[in-house]
């Protein structure tokens, strides 16, 4: 793509008119701290006057690099995944950071192809919000030469921000027997999901903080982390109550949908909640603020995710020729506590 | 910032290995229109089996412009945007560019530092969806000699596209006027939201059309067009309606947030909907399927928006040098019925 570029002042101009060398201009731009704060604020005022605006291409061309940043998520328009990216963006502004948008739809050829576009880019690393736990799949993408932070998943090898979701599943389950008793069943996604397995870790290891067997705590597992899959769990439960079983005091779901879906399910058929059911969710997406009956719930820090993912990035960037350990910052989650389970 | 790029594939291997001259490995895959078939299966062959990653950011030194572009958002969080960017993502995958995103919070000085950041990235265009109608701040992003195609509005001097949303206020009304009778309440947003505008033009055109005075459209105009405010208008429907004035047969509001809101300060009070009382949104989000009463809404093609604006930004920047005539891609909305107001 082509289009004629205005005409634009140079680093040279600039470098005359504040009375320095053309390397103290780009010194001023792009390691301020080595400059006299005089100087500095000299050339400055002299950009600001002449609207210079620094040709980063042709930086990015002899450091190979552009002040881009990637970042790949599942799907942007999954609330978790946009705050993630608002931090993102906010961290990236701070920085003077353009951060390109990948939206994989979690599709290893899409996310593959756009890594790929991101190197073309000479993108300076990327930031990946993966769903699955596919390893061979991370590995490809550090292959293609890109610095990588993974975010909400603990990497092996590489930098990494993410969430104790052990921590977030205890948090839920202890409240849950310490308002309610020992008898609430667990909703949860799919195994295959290192976020779902930790919430469920977390709910054993507050049982067995209790003296019970975290064996017996009744899991029922869906395939797709719905609303419409909450409300199909609920009809299980009330049909088993018709059957002669108790209804549960409590159920803890792993995600925010689930639980509102719970909730919508029980008391379309009577139930009250939480006077007869205490619903828990995970995750204090908008809708558990906004539900019918407002949700307690796991908040996540999903801005600081981002935003912290960014910072991680630049350090791991910058810290190349100077050596740089890789680091995992694991943020806690915290319990919120609205009617659905006071 | 800095790193050691990993060794590269250079245009003249390929070349080479093609048994072509560097150019048209260059046209194929730039301008692959003017290489014969069998020949650029040829190189393409090659360069899949060299790993060859094409250096854009020596490509856009030459032409002063990278395959990137811009999208300006006011808040990715929100799912009207969020969808947005969701299509500009898919056909920027497929033109093979890159989105930097840019979160402007709609601060001015922030949207105008990110416009400056994509500038200096040399971003080919930008996609900027506004919130307000500055027309002074939309200049100012132009004559920073950027590209600029405009979503969700119609841009007076450049490319946009839009949503009809005269035609969405009235597709609304028509429903309740043919469902339920003359005595809707339009409850709506400010009145600097050139959208609540339209969308309450199109109202008053469909009482015209029936025949009524449409200053007789009562109207509540809230300030913040959330949940909460709408849980407040119903509060003050019903404070009318102890006071002996009859309740509305419909009420229209201009988002999905606000008839949420109507709908459950209405039940929670006893009004049933939409046997008493229908409503009606707009925006067909997320949460108005989802919604406990699901709603009736007017469907807004959010990303066809945002597909359709990358192909008007691509179509601009090819066809500056041939002469380009600026337009405005102008999308229907659809009433989507459901339970809320059958």
């Amino acid at each position: 793509m082509e289009r004629n570029p205005p005409p634009r002042v140079g680093l040279a101009a600039v470098a005359r008119e504040a009375g320095v060398s053309t390397a103290t201009v780009s010194n001023t731009l792009n390691r301020p701290e080595i400059v006299a704060a005089a100087t500095r604020a000299r050339v400055l005022s002299v950009i600001e006057r002449l609207d210079f605006v620094p040709n980063t291409t042709a930086a990015s061309l002899r450091t190979g690099t552009n002040r881009l940043i990637g970042l790949v998520v599942p799907d942007i328009t999954n609330p978790f995944y946009s705050e993630i990216a608002k931090g993102v963006a906010a961290a990236a502004d701070e920085q003077r950071l353009g951060v390109i948008l990948c939206n994989s739809q979690d599709d290893p050829v899409r996310e593959l192809s756009q890594l790929e576009m991101l190197a073309e880019q000479r993108a300076a690393g990327a930031l990946v919000v993966p769903i699955t736990a596919d390893a061979k799949r991370l590995a490809r993408l550090r292959s293609l030469g890109t610095h990588l932070v993974l975010i909400d998943r603990e990497a092996d090898d590489g930098c990494s921000t993410s969430i104790d979701d052990v921590a977030g599943g205890r948090l839920a389950a202890q409240h849950l027997l310490s308002t309610r008793g020992d008898d609430f069943v667990l909703v949860n996604g799919s195994h295959a999901i290192p976020q779902c397995i930790d919430r469920r870790s977390g709910a054993r290891a507050a049982l067995s903080a209790a003296g019970l067997e975290p064996d017996d705590l009744v899991e029922y597992e869906v395939t797709e982390m719905t609303t419409e899959a909450g409300v199909g769990v609920a009809r299980l439960l009330l049909t088993a109550a018709e059957a002669g079983a108790p209804l549960p005091s409590g159920v803890l779901c792993t995600n925010d949908q689930l639980a509102i879906g719970i909730i919508r399910g029980l008391t379309q058929h009577g139930v009250s909640v939480p006077e007869q059911v205490a619903v828990v969710g995970y995750g204090d997406l908008a809708i558990a603020a906004d539900a019918p009956i407002p949700l307690t719930t796991v908040e996540q820090p999903k801005y600081a995710l981002g935003h912290a993912a960014v910072e991680m990035l630049v350090a791991e960037i910058r810290g190349e020729q100077s050596g740089h350990r890789h680091s995992t910052s694991v943020f806690r989650p915290s319990l919120v506590v609205r009617d659905s389970a006071p």
